[in-house]
């Protein structure tokens, strides 16, 4: 018997309890969902036979297999046939802190331990410590921005007189910045939307949260696509929503005729360039989820995500300005387009919804930031806003031809990337048998970071094998050479064989 | 029968549904919850008696009764004997935004409906479109603050090399802040803590909603002191927390042994300074607690607030630092002491909790603004930050003595007042028998703006009636002239018979 079994069953042992009148399947159900969450029960690691643990607990064989199959079933496990049982990797998180693993989850049941939800949202975690350099996808090069512009309006601002500026925000943001919002919106994105429909917030991590708290309760249900952005999974899932995985196709989110006939009470979508993938989302089905929308009144929130970074041809106008029906929720955010560390996104609601989303989003979060958002405003009103998004746009527009010729020089069409058309990262496909991951991990040892496609699935037994190589803050000249970098570990993973040799 | 009772009844008789097997005691506890949270009944609205309601209804008396007093049990309305049925006040949000009262939220069942939980955020927000002023209570007076050192060491970074500040941060914020902060902490709070332990966050509200995600499933019950900050109360109350009003006395937070009887998985209590009322938390008080928490195994979140402002005795050392246990989290904010619009805080978490709140806090709320933090955090080191707390003390004090000067002039003994030894405000004590929301309301139409005592009460029926008066924000010449039209207004409801003949 290995020496991990008797640790797992000598735990589990001095937990189930058979005189508290709990069924002993719940109990071992519940310990090892547990031991999973706090990682007592490392992800990837192998667990005993349900032979060998029902001997050493004392139980029916058949308890044991039960309660594994409905933890393969709730995506905690995974069977491979005739190699066993293994606890699943849930999130691209297991590579990125790999280096650097957060402090163990004290043992539950004492006082340091984590809520349930907490130890949820802490083993799924796709957050990163890096945070640039090659091959970081979703991360513009700050380098560029025009700092002196922008420290130029700030001081301005800050020897004027400041009281109303420097106080909490009334709901929903700074006027001058909604107006500059609702006119850019209108002109660029096509969105339909009067000042008073933006409620400004700390980016799209905080819009979701919002529209995720006002318009779902606990136990709804929200469609998100699949794969999708991490993070994103994890607000909804911390506020109590039931995730449900939608594949998406070449036209992007595509439900099954099952799926239509449970209406969500929200979706979300990246129509303009699917995250990760990068397909835009074609006209029919804009129409049709529309349509389904307006018949089952739900919610669709639309990520307008990296719709400024278009390479080739113009984007599609937005969801929201099809919707003649007020059911989309638009969000957006200068992240990508300015910095990153600027937090300030936004959200766009059905006029009906504009008093009460402003509302509450000063009451959960209690803003501020105003002069910022002056400055903001002002930026985009002197024209700065658009001339750096043109100026970023060539530039990103260059790094990513030259990392498409690297890649196609290297590899020709042996390997395919897709997503190349807009935004900051494109996706380099790997055969269905390579293991992403691992390989993430192994290039981050070769100093290049990269993240695994399959990390942006539900589930991995769906997952494509690829990587997600971001080019925007990477300088021409490094592209080639950190490619280079790149290719000698992907080169292992792709044909072990020529390397095991 | 008042055409109110007949509007009421058809509401209801339009959605009854006798068919669809719920018993007509859910479905009318349903309907009239809804009505109250989405507004069509307003608060303070008195509902028709059951039998009449009954009778229109076509359905029994006792099914009305019943209905009435589970809904008087949950807070949703409250029964006078000999007067009727009232909708329960919820929060002090009814006067805040009576000149300007929030979209009706659309009636249920359409796709603009909230969530139940974001109707009863919006029904119970006490959020004020009101920032300054006369004698808005918790606002600093932000004219005060050295924008010119500020603007400068601003300046400074964007002048240079930048990228690192502008990108995402790290978990728990930028590394010389949280130095500042542990040594500041350390030596003015008795706060016990390495830079590790502390998270930055923006502001109080995210530090709560962190912990209470981080450490708390929805269920879980919370002890909140009764009165307690409204804002708190909603960011608890949305992310599902059963929220247990516990009363105060001169001590601080006061459970009895029925209390003590089932321990809560968290408290959240302000011994610095109790808000509002203003006692510091005794000695003894806070050993209990602490003995408590330890054998319970509960967390204690503790809301530094308003230390920093104490005008007599020097405030006794945080709760924080006379934890052997690690069961407390430490809470503050650079709101009060800098400006509100700032939007930086911070909580201290014991080691073992240290790594997880980072990761979780860049997780969900993807932080930045490192460039200002690092401005702080210079602020800080360079001293300016002592100097101006120091000076910002001298002032709030001339101003406290000219306040309460003020209000003994006019009422002697006649009206308390309480907390006026410590932070931004004081409470002005009224008879039992004032509608301070009323004289809120009334106020207000005289530009002056002050929050009734009653509506930091979880419930009314325990509320004590009285005035929070802001006197920080507020010049020395122009408080005597604010207060005498406030008085005005009061000795109208103090003494109504006079003002009425």
């Amino acid at each position: 018997m290995s020496n991990r079994a008797s640790l797992l069953s000598d735990w589990l042992a001095q937990r189930i309890d058979r005189s508290n009148g709990q069924p002993i399947y719940q109990q071992l159900h519940r310990l090892l969902q547990q031991a999973i969450l706090t990682r007592e029960l490392a992800a990837g690691a192998k667990v005993p036979s349900s032979r060998l643990l029902a001997a050493e607990l004392g139980i029916g064989r058949n308890t044991v297999t039960h309660v594994y199959e409905q933890l393969a079933l709730e995506g905690y496990m995974l069977s491979a046939t005739g190699s066993g049982t293994f606890v699943a990797h849930s999130a691209p998180h297991e590579f990125l802190f790999d280096d650097a693993p957060p402090a163990a989850i004290a043992s539950c049941g004492t006082a340091s331990a984590l809520s349930m939800r907490g130890a949820r949202l802490i083993a799924g975690a796709g957050v990163s410590r890096r945070q640039g350099g090659a091959f970081m996808p979703g991360v513009p090069d700050v380098s560029r921005f025009p700092s002196h512009v922008w420290s130029r309006l700030h001081a301005k601002y800050w020897r004027g007189p400041l009281p109303d500026l420097l106080t909490y925000a009334p709901g929903g943001g700074h006027a001058r910045l909604r107006d500059a919002l609702a006119h850019y919106l209108r002109t660029s994105r096509s969105v339909r939307c009067a000042p008073e429909q933006i409620i400004v917030t700390t980016g799209i991590h905080q819009s979701i949260d919002l529209a995720a708290r006002l318009l779902a309760d606990p136990g709804d249900t929200i469609w998100t696509e699949d794969p999708c952005y991490w993070g994103v999974r994890s607000v909804l899932q911390v506020s109590g929503l039931d995730l449900k995985a939608i594949p998406v196709d070449a036209e992007g989110i595509a439900p099954t005729p099952a799926d239509f006939a449970s209406p969500p009470k929200l979706m979300l979508v990246t129509p303009s360039h699917q995250y990760p993938l990068g397909m835009v989302m074609s006209l029919a089905r804009r129409r049709m989820l529309l349509e389904y929308a307006r018949q089952h009144r739900c919610w669709i929130i639309e990520d307008d995500y990296d719709s400024e970074f278009r390479y080739g041809s113009r984007p599609l106008a937005s969801l929201q300005g099809m919707d003649s029906n007020g059911q989309v929720i638009y969000v957006g955010s200068f992240g990508k387009t300015l910095f990153p560390g600027l937090r300030i996104g936004y959200v766009v609601v059905p006029e009906a919804l504009a008093e009460n989303f402003a509302m509450a989003s000063a009451e959960l979060y209690r803003e501020g930031q105003l002069l910022q958002q002056a400055v903001l405003a002002e930026f985009i009103e002197q024209g700065h806003f658009t001339t750096h998004i043109r100026r970023m746009r060539t530039l990103y527009c260059q790094r990513r031809d030259v990392m498409l010729e690297t890649i196609v020089r290297r590899y020709g069409d042996a390997l395919a990337t897709a997503g190349a058309d807009a935004g900051l990262h494109l996706v380099l496909k790997l055969p269905k048998h390579v293991d992403d991951r691992a390989l993430a991990i192994a290039a981050l040892a070769e100093g290049i970071v990269v993240r695994p496609l399959s990390g942006y699935y539900a589930h991995l037994s769906d997952a494509e094998s690829g990587l997600l190589i971001g080019y925007a803050c990477v300088h021409d000249n490094d592209i080639a050479p950190a490619f280079d970098r790149l290719a000698q570990v992907i080169d292992r993973f792709v044909n072990p064989a020529t390397h095991d040799l």
